[in-house]
C-alpha cells in the first residue's frame, strides 16, 4: 500500500512542479491551530499568491467551510476511519481545485502526529505545527514526523505565559531528531511572527518555479 | 490483524476481570495532559487503590520516568513507527507490572485521536481526554474515538480564560456522536474537578470486583 502511494505521490509532485505550484503538507496534533493559521495566511498573504486548500478530516465539513469563508477555494476530504490523507485523494482534490501556475496548495492533513509521517502526498515538503500547549517533549516522542518536516511552526506563543513550556528545550528536541529543521515562532491568533512565515512561503514558492526544469 | 488483536484483547479482559483489576485505556491527542493527569491521580488517589501504568509512545522513556518518580510502577512500550498500542503489548507489560487484585492499571495510549479507537486492548473502557486548547469541534471531527469512550475528561479548564473554547458546544458535539458519554471537567494542574474523577475511579473499580463472576 505504501509502495503504491509513493508512486502516485511522485506523479503528483511531477504534476505540481510542471505547473509551478507549491504544495505544502501541514501536519500536527489535533487542535494545534492548522486551520486558524490557514485562515489568517489567506487573509494576510493571499493577495500575493492565490492559495487553495485541501482539508483532511475523519469527519465533518467544518474546516473547508471555514476556509471558503475567507474567499479561498477548498475541498474537504473525509477519511472515515482512516488516519491520514493519501496521494490519490490529493490528486482528486487538485483536479477540483484547478490551482493556477504560481499558486500555493495547502494540504491540511488529518490531525495526527503519527501516521501522516509515513505517507508522501507529492508535496514539496511537510510543515509541522507544534502548539505550546502540547508540551516541549513532542518532537522527541513523535520523532518520525519532525524528521520528515522541513519547517516547524511553534504556534500559540500568545499562550506561553499561561503554560509550562520550555521553548529552548523544544527546539533542542526538534534538532536532535532533525538537525536541519527550520523553526518559526508564531501566533495565528495575534499575528506575532507571521511575517517570517509569509517570507518563507514566498521564497519557497519562488524556488518551485526555479525547479520546474531541474 | 484486527481480528487477532480482538481475540487477545478478550483474553486480557478475562484475565483482568478474574483478578478484579480495573484497566483503563486513556486516549487523546498528543499533549492533552494524560501523563500530568496520571501523576496527580497517583499522588491524590494512589493510597486508596494501587495504580500501575503502561506508557505507550513512539519513542522515549520520558513518561514512564515521570510515573516512576511518583512511586508507582510503570512500563514503557515504544511503538517505533506504530501509531497505537495492541493487546499483546499490554499483556507483556502486565506480566512485568504484576498488578494486585483490587488495583488499577492505567494504559496511556500513544497520543493519537484516530488509530487507538480501533484497537481493543482488553480494557474495561476507554477514557478520552480532550484539552480546551484543542478546540470544541474535536469530538465531531474524530467521532470514532469519542464513540468508543465511556468517559470524556475535559482537561486544562484552567486555560479557559485564555482560549476560544465553547464548553457547551464541545459537550453537544460529544453527545451527538455518543449520547451516553459521561463528562467531567478537570484541571490536572490546579486540581479543579479531580474529586469527581476519583469518585468515578473508585466506583468503576468496585464494579469490576462485582463483575468477576458475571
Amino acid at each position: 500500500m505504501l509502495q503504491k502511494n509513493d508512486a502516485l505521490a511522485e506523479r503528483n509532485r511531477a504534476w505540481l512542479r510542471g505547473r509551478e505550484v507549491l504544495a505544502l503538507n501541514l501536519v500536527s496534533s489535533p487542535g494545534a491551530g492548522k486551520t486558524a493559521l490557514l485562515e489568517r495566511t489567506i487573509r494576510d498573504f493571499g493577495e500575493r499568491r492565490p492559495i487553495s486548500v485541501i482539508e483532511g478530516d475523519q469527519q465533518t465539513l467544518f474546516d473547508a467551510e471555514r476556509i471558503r469563508a475567507t474567499g479561498a477555494a477548498a475541498v474537504q476530504v473525509n477519511t472515515g476511519t482512516g488516519c491520514h490523507l493519501e496521494a490519490d485523494m490529493v490528486m482528486e482534490a487538485i483536479k477540483v481545485l484547478r490551482p493556477a501556475s504560481g499558486s500555493i496548495v495547502m494540504i491540511e492533513n488529518v490531525g495526527n502526529l503519527v501516521c501522516p509521517a509515513l505517507f508522501d502526498l507529492g508535496e514539496e515538503c511537510k510543515v509541522a505545527i507544534l502548539s505550546v500547549t502540547e508540551g516541549e517533549d513532542k518532537p522527541a516522542k513523535y520523532p518520525h514526523m519532525f524528521q520528515a518536516s522541513k519547517l516547524m511552526l511553534l504556534n500559540k506563543i500568545d499562550l506561553l505565559p499561561y503554560v509550562d513550556f520550555d521553548v529552548e528545550r523544544s527546539l533542542a528536541f526538534a534538532r536532535e531528531v532533525n538537525p536541519d529543521i527550520e523553526v518559526l515562532h508564531v501566533s495565528a491568533k495575534t499575528g506575532e511572527g507571521l511575517d517570517a512565515w509569509y517570507e518563507w512561503l514566498e521564497s519557497s514558492a519562488a524556488e518551485v518555479a526555479d525547479r520546474a526544469f531541474a
